[in-house]
């Protein structure tokens, strides 16, 4: 039994890839998605990722990557290359290496009701660097002291870990490297000190012993992590029983950290299903859980959350609180950015204790 | 072509399991191997990774895991389990899930003379707490500042990550945590620090994007770390075409830091071959390569080497520096400790500049 919480936006998909301008010539926009959000000087922002691929040629399949100028370097492989593989539309396999049919950069997107957008025609920044030589993808954010962070997915030929940047001002950006090393991704920071120290929640990738749990660290810097614990596995039989990863920035409650995440079931090979859940964690300390969601508070349901680049996916890395209300902001099927309305009291009604 | 660099000591193996008591009745030692090496009060000290199991019965496969009282519980498998998979000696799945066919706990060994060992009865430590439930294994020490630093593989159902403990005595440990999340294994400490830096070389585990490959971290207190980097790749049609992971403490020297690694070959699906070899590491910045063995340093070749419980293996956790000599220990055959005398001139002589 299905507890949608989500009221969805009249106007999904907030943002198309018609919208948008590919960044470079002889390129298109394949999808706009999965948008972290903050506000900012009365606004409300997303970093949302554009992939985008080579338009394609009949009978080859293209692997694109980051040159260290900024440009963008295609290998094209006959489809009938001994060894090659498809089957994900995300990507495909050459003898086991993986080559992503599209790269990811950030762009910037602002709107003054939280429900239309408008998004800008240049990216906000690329992968830059031997570590997002394959692109950059599904930045939260998290504002700690009028400090922007943002921790995002860099993917190269080193494997993909969590890259972080700052800024004040949207415009200037520190880069940090890679604060979690591969293979990890869906990490993303509290809004503010525990107990004299940063956390992190983090999600490493892989199997046999243990799998794609969601876990938490410490730091006393932001910049460099340790004392690492696992918040949430997976759960067999349930709607999050392939894969976890957190979502935005937990919010604080006055029943604990209220950590909106996305939770996997695989419904054959290449087709999985991404729906939303929640975890509320200890307030003086996180790595504790008191109550989780037996089921989704938000499913595929619409017609764009089931059919596009990659179907059947509801993702949030975004999220902004407006009194007891959470705008929502999620990638529906890897192709486009929309928005939902939650009640926080409803989501923290609906969690049942461990 | 082969620069086998190694003269074994004649008296190899050093430590066989029949040399070691189990640490509990109706359990046997299947292997003692694995040093991490020391020196303390004038002698040499290991810490060898005991590998035990139920004294099997016929037509089942037994999963053994330390419970918080430190005994150890034993989940019995008929061999007929649906899903069961065997080959791996190491280990068996049921539906993809690993199970192990050992669990391993420390020892410690001491020697007068580097040659001769005495094995402690008892264990230095077993698996601890819920990150250590399935095991401890190849433990690295380093010495930094009179405190002694243990990192080693931490496993339990949450994932294999990088657990660490500090003693001065030897007698009593700090615990640290999972300083490096899962999937990682490899880890080890540099001996100082580096520019006002603490530096670790670790090894993720993966596949696809990447792979499982050596990469150096930094931390200001050896707790947190951050600011990955990656050192060094497995190379395509070498003897490290597989897989790579750091030795022991990486050794000062004027050239650079010299760094042993294990690198391994695919030889078939159950059976891989461990070989040694060597990276040097700028001295001021520990993430720049200088030069790497074109050629193991060292390879599986005497018979305990070839045969035993996991054959083809040589692989090395510990060493201690005489001179310009190198005292390698190292796990033969996932099943002894042995030990060689390498030159640090001639490992330095064979490295091939990159």
């Amino acid at each position: 039994m299905s507890a949608n919480l989500a009221t969805r936006f009249a106007n999904n998909p907030l943002i198309r890839p018609e919208d948008v301008k590919p960044s470079i010539a002889g390129f298109e926009v394949v999808s706009i998605f999965n948008p972290g959000a903050f506000t900012f000087n009365g606004k409300i922002g997303l970093v949302v990722r554009v992939a985008e691929r080579l338009v394609p040629t009949p009978g080859f399949l293209d692997s694109m990557s980051f040159l260290p100028t900024g440009e963008i370097s295609v290998e094209s492989f006959p489809t009938a290359t001994p060894g090659l593989q498809t089957g994900d539309s995300r990507e495909f396999t050459i003898n086991g290496i993986s080559h992503l049919t599209t790269i990811s950069h950030f762009r910037l997107a602002w709107s003054d009701d939280g429900e239309h957008f408008i998004v800008d025609d240049h990216p906000l920044f690329s992968g830059e660097g031997e570590y997002e030589t394959l692109g950059i993808e599904d930045a939260r954010v998290t504002e700690i002291d009028s400090t922007y962070y943002l921790t995002y997915t860099a993917v190269s030929r080193n494997g993909y870990g969590v890259g972080m940047r700052s800024t004040t001002d949207w415009k200037n950006f520190t880069q940090h490297g890679i604060v979690i090393p591969p293979f990890n991704k869906d990490a993303t920071l509290f809004p503010e000190k525990i107990a004299g120290s940063y956390y992190m929640l983090h999600r490493p990738t892989g199997s046999g012993l243990g799998g794609p749990y969601i876990w938490i660290a410490k730091s006393p810097d932001l910049l460099h992590w340790g004392e690492n614990k696992c918040v949430a596995q997976s759960r067999l039989g349930k709607w999050d029983s392939a894969r976890v990863g957190a979502g935005a920035a937990p919010i604080k409650t006055d029943s604990g950290w209220l950590v909106i995440y996305h939770g996997v079931e695989v419904l054959s090979e290449f087709s999985h299903r991404y729906s939303l859940g929640a975890l509320l964690l200890n307030l003086d300390d996180p790595s504790k859980v008191i109550a989780r969601s037996e089921d989704p508070i938000m499913e595929p349901e619409a017609s764009y959350e089931i059919e596009g680049f990659f179907g059947n996916v509801v993702f949030s890395n975004g999220h902004v609180v407006q009194g007891d209300d959470l705008l929502l902001y999620y990638g529906a099927a890897d192709s486009s950015c929309c928005g939902a309305r939650l009640s926080l009291p409803e989501i923290l009604a609906s969690l049942k204790g461990v």
